[in-house]
């Protein structure tokens, strides 16, 4: 999916939200158990129940990499259920030396057809290029996390810029890509951030997790993060998908999603009054 | 595997070689492709030749995943195969917030069985811990890699430490885990940055990749880096892998790690007189 499909899709549905598929097999409700593929049958339902209040999913690999090869053929079930009209990030995080990464690239653009991979920055240009590189597609860059061990690294002022590691980041790595193959990951929960991150970085959509269970507030991100194009897709994961952990999940995500829409909606229409 | 093992599997064999399964199924030779499963079939017959020459195997994710499930049952198998007898690093470069990195910690130990995962460092402590609580497992984190884009972060200047980032990454690293269950990743094309690692991590093994197709200097890396448990894993993938392109190639392959593992005995050697 290309930007300006992106920014048309947050426009019509009133929405910025992804909806993280971060399907655990533990906490998914107990009746699901019986099914041939629990986690599919758990993924198909949230998707059915979500569709036309997202814009993008994001099944993040860790979940499925544990349930050893089935996972893996579960994730790719999950990609072709969602289909073309959403964005499909897979949260993989990924990151190493060149010849590697354009396997990565493969794996997750030709094999599964997702839209986005994340990627850890650490290795520098060699590893992030790979991403670049396929049309329509986009790398997703690590930058500041919303996790306390954001601090240990990301956060270590760097001597030349006397400013922060993730700042170097956003800078260097926008030289690689454009805004229309590269997005930043910022997290929710330094809502403080958004204004420098957006002095760096004006035009690149930011993929901001920790809304929800990890608490971070939206009206502060939005005052702060939004652009022109919105440039926002904001997820959340277990504050819908374990909205109610019994029979009823499905429309509890809805409701939850529906929630959260709702105040995007809102959020949107102030913002178009602004510009 | 620990570490005790792992020392007297090296003094036994007299070698610290890891052979990186990095088997891009494009590059394996052309009789291998009528087999069911071409790369498990490579990868057998690498292992067959190499097995007494080497203490650890190092199959990289990506090689695997960009096969699709199929690759990911493949690097399932791969791991049975090499068995108990040698430490099976899995090439992963994870990093994730805590309840995520948990996950990727249970597919690698206990779905996969693997002894060791490559881990990113830049999304800091919550993201390593996950891979330091199993016993006798290891986390791996990267500090300075052997690619150029090593340059663009790894190595740029902290303004507390007036030290490079991966010295920082070395330093805080260790206070979450303990010789036992942390080894660092060091490149081998900064082999001037081996004498300061070593001040700063003294007992910790090293796992070291970018001798043979990277062009990095095994004595040199030797000389600075070996401590007296030796304390490093000498990493060659594409140099042993594709030694021949040919049907011969699992001979071309026992031949380049019979060289390795032979440099690797005579350091040993002198090194020993030297204690």
């Amino acid at each position: 999916m290309n930007r300006s499909t992106l920014i048309a899709e947050i426009q019509r549905k009133k929405s910025f939200l992804c909806v993280g598929l971060d399907s655990e097999l533990r906490k998914i409700p107990a009746h699901l158990h019986s099914f041939p593929d629990p986690v599919l049958e758990f993924n198909r339902q949230i998707i059915d129940a979500t569709r036309d209040l997202c814009v993008a999913y994001k099944p993040n690999l860790a979940f499925y990499e544990a349930l050893g090869p089935a996972g893996w053929l579960t994730f790719q079930k999950t990609v072709e259920y969602i289909g073309s009209e959403h964005l499909i990030i897979a949260d993989a995080k990924r990151g190493d030396i060149g010849n590697t990464g354009a396997m990565y690239a493969e794996a997750f653009f030709n094999q599964l057809g997702c839209d986005a991979v994340t990627v850890a920055p650490y290795m520098g240009e060699d590893s992030v290029k790979p991403f670049l590189t396929y049309p329509d597609k986009w790398a997703i860059v690590l930058a500041l996390t919303s996790n306390p061990g954001s601090a240990d690294f990301q956060q270590t002022i760097q001597a030349d810029t006397e400013g922060p590691l993730f700042e170097k980041v956003l800078r260097r790595v926008q030289t690689w890509g454009t805004p229309d193959n590269l997005m930043f990951v910022v997290g929710a929960t330094h809502p403080e951030a958004f204004a420098r991150v957006r002095a760096l970085a004006p035009e690149h959509f930011l993929l901001v997790p920790g809304v929800g269970a990890q608490g971070g507030d939206l009206a502060a991100i939005c005052q702060y993060g939004m652009n022109a194009d919105c440039g926002l897709l904001v997820n959340a994961s277990r504050s819908i998908l374990f909205a109610s952990g019994g029979e009823d999940f499905a429309t509890a995500a809805r409701n939850e999603a529906m929630r959260m829409q709702g105040d995007m909606a809102d959020i949107l229409a102030v913002s178009a009054r602004m510009l």
